[in-house]
């Protein structure tokens, strides 16, 4: 089976290439009487979008969505909601090039192998530029959850290479993201960070980074054990995002080095409502939520794409050394942020509509 | 919809409760004429289960595992393969303490909130005892993929608390990690890691750590974008194990310090196979497995069960403390080797199956 | 991917062979709180098991289920409910001769050459056997069903052969239903069945019939367009029973024969409730349920096993004849009712289930 | 979960209403190196657009289907294969009137029930015109069926009314079907049917009638017991299509009156291959392709829109009458067959690549 639906109860099937005609997905499961319209829908992929930065890839689309099912009169009707977004950079260029080989730690080897054809131009499938519809889902999920719940979700950059903010997370608001290219809320920090991007692009090489999100004011119980536990699939969601190497929840992989009595979460009363006075657990005990902030991290590694020689096999396995052209992003973080956050959107959503059903 | 089944085609759905009348479960899409029976699947059970060395639990329990459908004359049929382990240990003490309060960074307070009722003996379905099954289920996909391709999952206890080896884990077999009871292929590491185990021990506490794992011999092509790529999938399965907090596959979180011409795998020509000269990419790329040996992390939090008085709220929100009883883990390491290579294998044989469907 | 599970939030899935250790299945999704133990299932196995009445197969089974797993104190917890049916009838027998031939009509070539090898014994996965635990899940839905809305489905024995009933479905209960063996609520056409059906028992032959059931008091909107409509899952479930060939709902087959203006079911204000004043549409419209009650009707052909000699062949492909020996159906139609009636029940949950998931 | 997907390998999401922007819908799993063009769905298209003939619907629908991705230089790639119908009839007419009642046996009043509100443009999400991407997607599966196994699937209409042949269906080709503009074979009756749907017309009524459909070459072994039988498929698709209310495979209802020695089917060795000497069983025996032809029927009942006056209630639930306006059809039939053999190849093809994942 193909892997291109994402959620069992809202669910999300994507389609498209880089450099197709289109790139669009489906919405099934979105409750009826949602006021939604393509304004609901814009701003996250603005921020996804190439262009938006001098930071970011140069390159032009202007990843207008449109609604073509699901709603009448401005308002969701329970009917699978259709997204599409025109590609305006369609199959044109000369990919003979990069047809005869296999660019370093990109998808074309495994595509070419797994598929015996693939579409060269522009990564086709596998380019991160088909994330975009997945974006414009989220923000529907999103607007469910904020409405319902008053769930917000806030990623941020938290390191790009090995430049690192240690800012308190649960502070951070979407204005403070905002606030520069990088997506950093810490001004100092971004300053820098931003400074290393331009510095790497100007060498033709590319970095790395985390991206840290909070989701706040999820309620207690969302998440299905044994399997479907809520940060399973927060991980599952986070690893298949473009460049994503890691994720860890709460404490992560430092938290293994504390002791037991170090790293319990004690409960605690707060004002009628149980709490836990700290949160190494990351907002999910036993694979369900538990009402305190839901804290990950994602590790992108640095982008394999880079103006450099670069030695690799063509596609008869002969050795030949290749080096990239055009506007490319040289840290995929900043544009990572909108991602993250709407696959955390979808995920959420997802388990809060699944508890639903049974319960 | 509950989450209590693994997989597409091969399918694992577990079932039970720590402490109830027997825990199981059912495989389903197991080819046909596989020779199977319990002495495929029980050395696997006795490598997790509790009393098997000094540094685990001292409960007793067998975990004699029983076929109870699925085979004929020792041959899988193509129809599922039911599992079932009768609990030794059925629900006989005095849970009336445990069932008045909330555990901390134990399930108790999220199960009780999301269901509104729990099985407060031994932990029910929270308890790890239910992975068992799922080692069980595993071991059937182990011998296929060894069976079909030579498949090998090796994993082992990399860190406990700060104490870490840097063995290359390629070179790492079965033999090595069961060569100790800390299930650390580096002896003289093995050896702090035994001591530090009895330690904390000894002070009632515990101590989390890390597991890693090679996968040897995936073939190129396993693993379906966009949304269930092979490390997403894996990552899942990772996060879906109890007290794990954190996945991360080839170069991971440290991998974002790297640069892009630092980074990526060369693909280079190796007696007519495009092999990568480096593996930072852990054996996936774009989703689907490039050929290389699959190389991941685990991280999993110290146990949550300490000898330790501790803070928290009875059932009515009301300050009490609580101080476990009895038999348990200082660290969950060594056990958890065999279920992070049970999850594996539930993951590779699924994609494997996944990919034949279509292509 | 094998198809032994049944629903997507209330699932069900089976597993067993006839004449294997045990049959069994697992039920997921089931509300957390309802009363539930072994003697809420035990009514409607003992309606389906065999040597229940002098029409019916004398085979001694006692089909016992036990609970294993998913309650406590006598309630559900919202976890996997396991259920297991131990077989006293157990691979014993000698099936040398069904081993090296294929029964016409039966499962036995198929199977086959389906999975290259079969359980001869008693038929093995494909025995009417392996409905037992189905029809225990169904007596769990049918408990949440009349509790939540008072859902009554009454299924019985419309014709057995020609000798058909055209009393009023609407009207029947179960007591009428169990005041005889053959299920036929009408004494006099119940009487009839029981004579033919005694008569094809005696020539070792057999006769089908018609299943007609009712599913009283459905609220409105169950029922998921565009493919899962209420009535198409109705019709897989009935058609995936043993024996069964067709499915017809309200006006069905007799109804094509009909004009529109006839056909339509006007809608009528009754009480401030709107109902159809006619009910050709069988309780669904679009696809979901309106609020009439559900009628549908399910062909069964004649049971395949008979005491005659028939002409087949071998399974190198010889001709041959085989004569069935021991005990068996001359008509499944009895026993089929409480088997329509659990079928029922598993759609009508899941689609209850569904509808809460999102609306 | 919403119910806009169909098949689990070959699998099928639509979306769209009547009188939106845009019908559509996404297939995935579909093998890559597949030639696929436009050109090869829009035949099965234009057999079930509007005003091909003057027996149905004179509105004007080209029904163009257009790519959106899958495809590169007009090969698949096994990606998600996106198809988009633009619809020239979108929302612009006066439906005030029908917005404020319930047409009878239409899916006005489950809809606005079910969802709280509903697209009344057109019918909206119920209409039958949101089987055009269905027989696009259909398209597809035929022919992966036709060029991996041959299968060729026919349809046609058996019976309009109480007008029927009893042509044999396994002589029946496209052509034969084709030659008439009712889709019936049988020349002679052909005329008759024609006439009577003229007739009904005029007097603005509706009549049904029966689908028959062969599928022919099918190879043994497709269909998932226990549940997921071929027929259980099969039966669901087709009561998923628009007023259908009824399904039977091989003897179906009538079989219902013959004696198990009759029934039977006897195997035999034709040419060194087993098949059977009748076909009593349509194909399928145990749930389970057995090489000889798919034989079933599909009841259809008569249009739910007439153009006379009927009495109904409106949205407040105050008795009111109704009459259509405009072009519609007065008998489903002809359309229904590329609808018939679209859902048909769906289930095939999903069945061939779900047994080909574990078998």
């Amino acid at each position: 089976m193909a892997g291109d639906t994402l959620g069992q109860v809202f669910r999300f099937t994507n389609w498209g290439e880089s450099h197709g005609k289109a790139i669009g997905g489906v919405v099934e499961g979105c409750p009826a009487g949602l006021e939604l319209s393509e304004s609901d829908l814009q701003p996250a992929l603005d921020r996804r979008r190439p262009g938006q930065s001098k930071i970011v890839t140069q390159r032009k689309e202007a990843d207008q969505v449109e609604i073509l099912s699901g709603t009448v009169d401005g308002k969701t009707t329970g009917t699978p909601i259709s997204l599409i977004i025109h590609n305006k950079d369609q199959r044109s260029k000369d990919y003979s090039e990069m047809a005869k080989l296999y660019r370093p730690s990109h998808a074309d080897f495994t595509y070419q192998q797994k598929y015996g054809i693939r579409d060269v131009a522009g990564g086709g499938r596998s380019s991160a530029r088909v994330t975009a519809p997945t974006v414009a889902a989220g923000a529907i999920a999103q607007k469910l959850l904020l409405q319902a719940f008053g769930i917000n979700i806030v990623g941020f950059v938290k390191s790009v290479g090995d430049i690192s903010t240690n800012i308190d997370p649960l502070t951070v608001s979407l204005k403070d993201v905002e606030a520069n290219p990088v997506r950093c809320p810490d001004a100092d920090v971004a300053e820098k960070m931003i400074k290393r991007i331009e510095q790497v692009r100007k060498q033709g090489d590319s970095t790395g980074g985390i991206v840290e999100c909070v989701i706040h004011q999820v309620p207690i119980g969302f998440g299905e054990p044994i399997f479907d536990k809520l940060e399973a699939d927060l991980a599952k969601a986070m690893l298949s995002i473009n460049a994503s190497k890691g994720f860890e929840i709460g404490s992560g992989f430092e938290g293994t080095q504390l002791l037991g009595s170090q790293h319990n979460d004690p409960f605690v009363n707060q004002s009628g409502e149980v709490k836990t006075a700290s949160n190494f657990s990351g907002g999910v005990q036993g694979g369900i939520s538990n009402g305190m902030p839901i804290i990950f991290r994602v590790a992108f590694k640095p982008t394999a794409t880079i103006i450099q020689d670069q030695s690799t096999v063509d596609v008869e396995g002969n050795p030949t050394t290749f080096k990239a052209k055009g506007r490319h992003d040289p840290c995929v973080l900043p544009r990572a942020v909108p991602i993250v956050e709407a696959m955390a959107a979808l995920v959420i959503c997802d388990h809060w509509l699944r508890m639903k059903a049974y319960l």
